[in-house]
């Protein structure tokens, strides 16, 4: 399953917010169109969308526009996952736009392979993993990062189960990770996302894996609820891990400095086409969490797992 | 409003399935009417349950079944809030069944107005409490435990903020709760559940101000969830308080001891009527979290604020 191809001069992107009853596609005939898949979430997911993103300044550079303007345009549409950042400005640096974006397309894959193989080691026989939102294949353009790394575990053959929140406000846990899990016959159960903390205290978990929107030096930035399930796993000792590709990495700034986006409030006060509040709630609805470093066990790249502590180390190393 | 009311011996609930788009009534014309009511959360929250399952004995009584018999059913409709099993004794062991019931239909009421009165001095002029589920009127015969709290706070003028996190599986907090407060015009803002730690981390919670189903010398049970909330509130230094009436104390047992009720599927596949995930999810559904003592600040109740480490203390006080 790929999340996007590029066809004809066009994107054509898995439209996730129709899933899991209907497999349906939204095609983008320009930039624009890209613009609002990303905002509206037809296409979710930090890698997917930095390279919708690199294919959205294709459809600007086939259309003859200014390709600075419609970076900046490009940028604007969700002001958090640093790969949409990444992918718009090394698309606005290359020679070929289009060989540009269909080289990182390429690449994702081979990273989240990568990054499924080097995670892999860290899940035993007989695990029961969680797993917050959806970084799995649709959150990608195949495969997944933390799904990727239940993916070739359960490739070895290893005995594992799998738990998914729900991941309210959108549900990208029930209504995509179980999905995808189910597509693949790894069992899976899906809980309320208040049910975390209880399994965990219950020793009914041996590993968190989630992916992540941002990396910095002092720790992630994730979907909401990400910091909940990682203070439950600081409590009950489960390890905790963040599958993320490097370009999700940010060098250069504390993550508490992140944009944290703020959503509609129809998100929080509607489900499944109905009201589940009083009219006129009045709501908060943040997309994302910091989660400091000390509560991370190991950060999952496709060059190998990071312990937070030494991340300067390894920042250096990569320099090398 | 009262949550139920004795009538020309019938049992008359709110339905609380029902609300906040309909004010309707549930008529318990016997015994099983009041345990389909409770098993089916018609009447939910601790101190109601245990009110509602009074007037199930008196109703028993007046249709002249054997009573022992009868109690031994009703303390089968939910296993976790000890107050249905000390409502139900104490019918069972009085001389006169209705009487007892309106007692404790009248009492309920008083030891709210006192849990809020002692709860109030916790409250500052500018906070703003986060509070989980219901634990308002609704959750009693009236005025509430942890909603008590914040209508005293806020009848004694105090400028004060409400946030009201969700509580799925079945939405107490964002049916119930955020109704409960634009009855009376006290602010209120709903948050998906999943948002909690987020808004502590940013310093945008003062208290923390919960209900209990159960209370024991090492912890509480309360609605799953609480306990994901404490582990934030004890990581980002705020203050837990649990309101709860001194009938739903369990002197005798661990509260790991506590049976956990496990409720159906269908409570997390579907909401507002729609399926939320691909058909044949296997699910888990535990309905209350074990709080252990070390996150809670005090516990609220109609004799005072009780700090968890001085339990054995308050105990033997009481007994004086």
């Amino acid at each position: 399953m790929k999340t996007m191809k590029w066809k004809n001069n066009k994107l054509i992107l898995i439209d996730q917010t129709k899933l899991p009853d209907e497999l349906s596609y939204f095609t983008c005939e320009n930039y624009k169109d890209v613009i609002v898949a990303i905002k509206t979430m037809v296409v979710r997911g930090a890698p997917a969308i930095g390279v919708a993103a690199a294919f959205g300044m294709v459809l600007g550079d086939l259309a003859g526009e200014n390709l600075d303007q419609v970076a900046e345009e490009i940028k604007t549409s969700r002001p958090t996952a640093v790969n949409l950042f990444w992918a718009v400005d090394r698309v606005l640096e290359s020679e070929n736009p289009l060989e540009e974006a269909l080289t990182m397309y390429e690449e994702d894959i081979e990273t989240n392979l990568a990054i499924g193989k080097n995670g892999a080691e860290i899940i035993s026989d007989g695990d029961t993993i969680l797993t917050h939102c959806n970084a799995g294949a649709l959150a990608c353009v195949d495969y997944g990062t933390a799904l990727g790394v239940i993916r070739s575990a359960y490739n070895e053959k290893k005995d594992i189960d799998v738990i998914c929140d729900e991941t309210r406000p959108l549900g990208q846990g029930a209504r995509l990770s179980v999905w995808e899990m189910q597509q693949e016959n790894i069992p899976v159960k899906l809980i309320p996302d208040v049910a975390a903390g209880y399994l965990m205290q219950k020793e009914e978990v041996d590993k968190v894996v989630i992916g992540a929107d941002r990396v910095a030096k002092d720790g992630i930035v994730n979907k909401i609820g990400s910091l909940m399930i990682a203070l439950a796993a600081k409590r009950f000792n489960v390890l905790f891990y963040v599958a993320a590709p490097l370009s999700t990495f940010d060098h250069d700034i504390s993550i508490y400095d992140t944009e944290i986006e703020e959503r509609g409030s129809e998100e929080v006060t509607r489900y499944g086409g109905s009201r589940i509040c009083p009219e006129r709630t009045e709501v908060r609805n943040p997309a994302f969490d910091i989660v400091p470093k000390d509560l991370i066990t190991g950060i999952i790249t496709e060059k190998g797992i990071i312990d937070p502590e030494k991340f300067d180390e390894f920042f250096e190393k990569l320099k090398e």
